[in-house]
This record gives structure tokens, sequence and C-alpha cells, in this order.
């Protein structure tokens, strides 16, 4: 995600206590949500000046100036500044349903399949609120987007994870696709509390797009067994290279289980205005909605006004096939440097992120890290490094992992590419800098 | 608060069942969120197409344009288009520090005492979240603010009622303050599970402004039995006839207990740009923050940035006070009315609600009423009969009180006073169609 949350003392509790111990809930102890996490430690404050911020997801550039536009209208409509209803405002409603209808095969209908939530972030909670009990298991992918983990705990549920499969040896040329599943891993991990699963497509951080195949796979599964299919989709509309999205949701069977994910801050640009959506069979839609109008009432209006001008307006500006291959543009400039430096990732099919391959970054054994880093994974060490040595911010990947299974993420350091040219450019030119640090393999 | 939630078919099961049962959490079904509300009974869409709506607590009018200009502004700013920090932008948290330390009597800290939250709703349900554990307790006082009761269920606490007592029989030229509360009764309810009280001044939907004397002992209680105090002040600017609006945070030793909670939709008429703040302790913010972050990791950037635009300007435009004198002339054209009906209500002293004493008004016996009010308060019939026959819609009070306590509202219907003076008006003079359907006293 971006920014990093508050430094804690772990429980809440006044260091030097004098005064009154309120205590925490026990769900932000189980929920990794006071521990310093890794965006509080790479947050640039503590990076050197003009380091280059490759880690955090969000784009040094605005919004397109026409959806803006409709930002600045409804400022000038007097009931576009007053609660929305709890569903989303019509118009959005709407536009929304003209854009995805066709692609997930309905007529949606916008009283009851479609829900606009406050970014993609409180949608994916409402649905943890509405549907775990105590206990109630959700299985996802490993390396996972961070904010599923304590989501999931602070509504009771237990994460249950399957990792997927590296390309053995990062093989050179290897795509996001070399990341593969195990189905069998995937059935071994259901048990009689399976009540969810989360598919990330395209994936943070791996940049991989789920194939048709895989997707039966999951499907096949779900129905077996019959858990809610909760498929993160907030990347839809950055996959590359021509390669299909395919929506799960569209499968046999699988709309009456299925609740889709998605964000216009990762569609338009604007991270900063909390606008989402789900999209989903009434059964699904209308518990989520009970739970979403008591967590936020309902998302800001003006922003929703604007997101449903900017998809009125995408179909005729060209604007998602247009502001694709500005990605893969912004994706080859980065890659470039890492081929230059001979280094290994996989070519991200879909999303901003790409994930390189830092085990033969080396640094000198009494390199001085701070304290922070101390029983971290080495990728840790290395983006510490990286960023100092080099000046280019990125994220370790270990974070993305279950405490078990963070060794597997070691490896990889997150970089994003969703910057301009210029400023990928400039970091490009930097990181030819870690070629001296580099192990010579033979 | 104001538009319908979804009317449901109870449990999120298909009515007639083909598909796959995913069954809801439990925590739905306990949170009266399933159930079909008042805000969607009293939906516009089911009233007269004419109807003057008083019943929803929205503004009809803008918020000021200086404000506006300051959103727009944003908008212009790359990075106010994108993720702030979960804190809260650094500009909108400096200018809550230049108009709440003040008041609070606090040089407060921007980096750990400030908490932005996506509208105050949020910000609570976020405390809710962070304190508390299966089974703790929650004292309010009734009539309460819908949102609370399913807020703390949700986050498996239990709501303890205490009433707030009306004048007796109604007596003529009552004001908010006369609805009383009996500290032997908030002691009562105290027990080793009560973790948090809220106390809401000014008070939606009674209009008190709770008196020091009566913060005092609410405070001493809280520290007695070392519990949180929840101080929901969202009506903290419209606080009339001169009447002090005071601050349990300022009282000796409350500080480190007490998290107040703040809302820009109500200081600046602008309930949809959905921009809260919390100001505490470090002790009790930073695990808020943790809960928010998860939760919704940040909310809107180019309306945070708006609104630290208007609180910079409050001083200098003397816009606070201004916007008191409004308000009251506001409340003033409604209170004139019912005086010349010679109905009986309670002056508010803040808010924007005034609750009318419907006990005398009658309808024939076999007027149609909806079937969606059978088995509700008599006053969900009285505000159905004046919405439908006079014309002006209001919400009905038993609706804020739990199932046990329902009868003591009945008595009253609350209309909303945020509204332009010429919708007031007409309102006033629609009102005195209701003459007739009053039962005479001598
Ligand atoms: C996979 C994934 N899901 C969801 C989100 C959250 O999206 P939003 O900003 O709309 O809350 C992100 C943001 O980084 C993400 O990477
Ligand atoms: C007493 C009270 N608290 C909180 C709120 C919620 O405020 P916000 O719109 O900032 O979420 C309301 C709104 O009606 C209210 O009346």
């Amino acid at each position: 995600m971006s920014n990093g949350i508050i430094h804690s003392n772990g429980n809440g509790v006044p260091a030097k206590s004098s005064g009154p111990v309120i205590p925490v809930a026990s769900r932000l102890k189980d929920g990794r949500a006071l521990a310093e996490d890794v965006w509080s430690i790479y947050n640039v404050a503590n990076l050197p000046a003009d380091c280059i911020n490759l880690g955090q997801g969000y784009m040094n550039f605005a919004p397109p100036a026409w959806v803006k536009k409709a930002a600045d209208e409804a400022l000038e409509d007097v009931s576009a500044n007053h609660y929305s209803h709890p569903k989303g405002r019509m118009r959005l409603r709407k536009a929304i349903k003209n854009q995805y209808g066709p692609l997930l095969n309905r007529d949606l209908d916008v009283e009851s399949e479609i829900l606009v939530t406050s970014g993609a972030n409180e949608g994916m909670y409402s649905v943890f609120t509405a549907f775990l009990n105590d206990g109630d298991e959700v299985i996802m992918f490993e390396p996972f987007f961070d904010q599923y983990l304590p989501s999931i705990v602070f509504n009771s549920g237990k994460c249950v994870y399957v990792p997927l499969h590296p390309p053995s040896e990062s093989k050179e040329g290897a795509t996001s696709n070399d990341w593969t599943i195990d189905l069998e891993e995937v059935r071994r991990a259901i048990t009689p509390r399976t009540r969810m699963i989360i598919v990330n497509t395209p994936h943070n951080p791996v940049g991989k797009v789920f194939t048709r195949e895989e997707l039966e796979g999951i499907a096949a599964l779900a129905k077996e067994f019959n858990f809610l299919v909760l498929s993160d989709e907030v990347y839809d509309c950055l996959v590359y290279d021509g390669k299909e999205h395919v929506r799960i949701a569209t499968f046999p069977d699988m709309w009456e289980r299925t609740i889709s994910v998605y964000s216009a801050g990762k569609s338009f640009a604007a991270t900063g205005w909390r606008v989402g959506w789900l999209i989903g069979p009434k059964t699904l839609i209308a518990p989520t909605l009970a739970a979403c109008t008591r967590i936020v009432f309902c998302s800001n209006s003006p922003l929703q006004e604007a997101v449903a001008g900017g998809l009125e307006q995408v179909k005729t500006r060209h604007f998602f096939e247009t502001q694709v291959k500005e990605y893969e543009e912004r994706r080859d400039i980065l890659c470039a440097a890492f081929d230059k430096l001979g280094m290994k990732y996989a070519l991200p099919q879909g999303s901003y992120f790409v994930l390189l391959d830092i085990s033969e970054v080396v640094w000198p054994d009494d390199y001085n890290f701070p304290k922070s880093l101390d029983g971290r994974g080495r990728d840790f060490k290395a983006c510490w490094f990286i960023a100092m040595e080099v000046g280019v911010s990125s994220i370790p990947v270990s974070e993305f992992y279950c405490a078990e299974h963070c060794s597997i993420g070691e490896r990889f350091a997150r970089f994003a590419f969703c910057k301009d040219n210029e400023t990928l450019k400039k970091a490009s030119e930097r990181l030819q800098n870690l070629g001296k640090y580099l192990r010579k393999t033979e």
C-alpha cells in the first residue's frame, strides 16, 4: 500500500504509565496491526532525501484532466456535496453497470448488484464483516496484499496461506505467469471452516494475471466445497501485452458465489479519492451493504460523481487502451535497467509492480543497518542497502508472506512503476550502480 | 443519518434458493443491520413527490464557496489526488491543531494526538474496533444516534442504555436541557465489563447541550471505574443562544481517557465529503489509527485539503459565528410554526434537530398505513400521517431507543432544520394544517 502506519509501543499502554490503562482489543494484537510495518521502516522520512520512491504503489502523476473536471462540476452541485445513498450515487452505479455489465456478461441491477465503497480496501473489509464468523477461514495466495491479513483477523477470521511458486532459479525471460499455483495445495488447505478464498488478479506484488485454467480450477473447488470467492481485480485495467484478464464471476455457476472488487484509484490514477466498488449477486451484496453502511455510512459524494464522469467517457476517449500502453512503456523502461544489469525478474503481465531477484546483491559484512531491520529477512537488508547506496527505494517481499513462509519472499524486492517516464529513467540510471554489488556467477 | 439502507430478505439467503447458500456472519443478525430501518421506510421514494424532507439530517444548501475553492485547488495538485498518510494529511492535522488546541487547552501533537477519519462515523467505528473485546459494554444515552448500536455489535460489544428523561408532560417553554440525565442510573449501568461511555453533546436527536455539572458527573464515574469516554461532538459548531459547549476532555485527568469526535460534514455543511477527526492521547489514538488504517487505509485526500483550507480561514471570516446565527434563524422559523399550532417541543440548544411532541396528533381509525409500520410505535404512524396529509416528513424517535425502551420515544417526531429559510417557511405553512388533527385539550 502506501504510507506507513504509526510507530506504536506495542499494546497501547503508555511506556511510563502514570495515567490510566485502557487496554486495546485483542484483535489488534493478533492482526500484526501494532507491529512496526514495512511502510514505516521504508517511509520516505527514513530514506535519503533525494531517494527515488519506487516502494509505494501510488502514482507521481495526476488523474486525467477530464476526470478532474467532473469533480469540479460535482462540487458545484448541492446534492453532490451531501450524503450519498449507502449503495453509492445512482449516476456512478449506472456508469459501473454500463462499463462492467458487458465485461461480466450480465445486465447488472443497479439496486442490488453494485455497491460503491470507500476504496477497494474498505469494500473488502465490509465483505469480511458481512461473512466471517469466529474462526472462519479465508484462503489466500502468498505473497499477498498486506491489508488482507489484519482485515480478516479484525473480523475474527483466520488466514490460510497457499504459496505462489516462483520460477525456479529465476530463469531468464521469465514472466509473472511463471509464478504458478498448485491446485492440490489449495485443496489441501480447505477445511470445513473454509468460508472464502481471495484471488487477486492481476496480482500485487507478483504482476501475475491468472489464466483461465487456473481460475477454473479454483472455481471448481469453490463449488465443490461451497465457499465464496473474493476476486480482487483492482488492476483489471492494467493488463499488458494483449493478455486477457479473465473474470471468475463469468464462469458457470460462479456469479452466485463471487464478489468482484474494483478501484477507481487504480483505474484513474487517483488513489487518494477512495472510491471503489463491488459487483456481485444480491445475496452477497445485501449483507455487505449492511456492513458498509455501518462502517462508513457512504463514500464521499463529489469524487463518486467524478468517477462516474470518468467511466462515462472511457470508451469514446479510448482511455484504458491508451493508459495500458503508457504503463507498458513504464514497465519496459524499468525492466530494461534490470536487463542491463543482468539481474533476473519475472516480467509482469499486469498491475504496476515487478519483483526483482535480489539474491545476487551483496553488501559489506560490516554494513551499518538500522535496528528496525533486526530479525527481518535478508530482503529487508537488501532493500535498505539499495535505497542508501543507489538511491532507489523498493519494498522487501517477505512482508507479503506469513511469518512461517517469509523465507520464500526474501529473494525479492518489489519495485512500483506507476511513475512518470522521467522518474523511471532516472531510477534506471541509478540502478546501474548496483552492478558493483552483484555477486559474480559463472 | 440520511438515506435508507437496503431492503433485505433478512439473512442474505435468496428467497427461492436454487443457488448456493453463503450464510452471513452472525454479527449482522445481532446488529439490527438487516432489518428494514427507519431511513428506508421514510425514504423520499415512499413519500409524496413534493413532500418537504425534514427527516434526514443533511443540508439542502452547499458548503461555503471559499471552502469548495480549496477543494478545486487540491484537485490541481498531484499529491492531493493520491493516498494520504493514514493519520491524515499534514496540512489538515496542523489546521486541526490550530483550531482545536486552544479549545482543548493543549498543544496538540500532530503526529500522535489527531487522527483524520472517513467521517465521524468511521472514526467511531475504528474506536470500537480498537477497544472492544467480546462482550465489552458500552453505555449510551437514549435516544441515541442510530449508528452506535450496530457499530458496537459488529465489533462484538454490548450496548447498555441509560435514558435521557424528557421534560414531564412536555411543559411549555421547555428547552432541550429539560431532558435530564440521572447519574445514579448511569452508576447502576456500570459493570466490570464497562469499557466505554458515549456522550453525544450537542445531542442528536434531542438538541441537548450537556452542562458542565452533568459532564463532571460522568467524568467522575469514568475515573472511578476506569473506562473510556467517546465524546461525540460532531455538532460542536452548532450551539445556540450563547450557551457554552463544554468539552469533557478538558476536565482534570480526563484527557488520558477521552476521544473527542468531530465532523467536517456538520461544521462546513458538507456531509458528503466524509471527513471527520478524532482527538485524544497517543495511547488511545495509536490503536485507533491501527484499526482505521486497516478499515479504510486513509480518507480521501482532496477533500481533506479542502477542509484544511476551511479551518485555516474560519477565524478571519468569523464563519462559525455567522453560521450559528443562520442556524438559530432556521430553528426559530420552524419552532414558530409549532408555537402557532400550540404544540409542545423542547427548544434545541444545539445540533439541527428538534423533537416535537406528537401525542396530541390523532388520525381516523380507518386510516390506511403501509404494512411496513405494523408492529412499530405510534410515532411511526404519526410521522407517516403527517408526511402524507401535511407534506412534511420527519423521523419517529422510537427508532433511537432500544426495543425495550421505545415507548419513551413514541411521543416524539424529529424534525431537521438544516434547510434553507425558504424551505423551512414553506414547511411551516404546511404544518399549520396539522391543527385540524390535534386532540383538543382543556
Ligand atoms: C491487490 C490490491 N487490492 C486492493 C488495494 C486497495 O485499493 P484501494 O486504494 O481502492 O483501497 C490495493 C492497493 O494497493 C491492492 O494492491
Ligand atoms: C451524533 C452524530 N454523530 C456522528 C454522526 C456522523 O457524522 P459523519 O457524517 O461525519 O460520519 C452524525 C450524523 O448524523 C451524528 O448525528
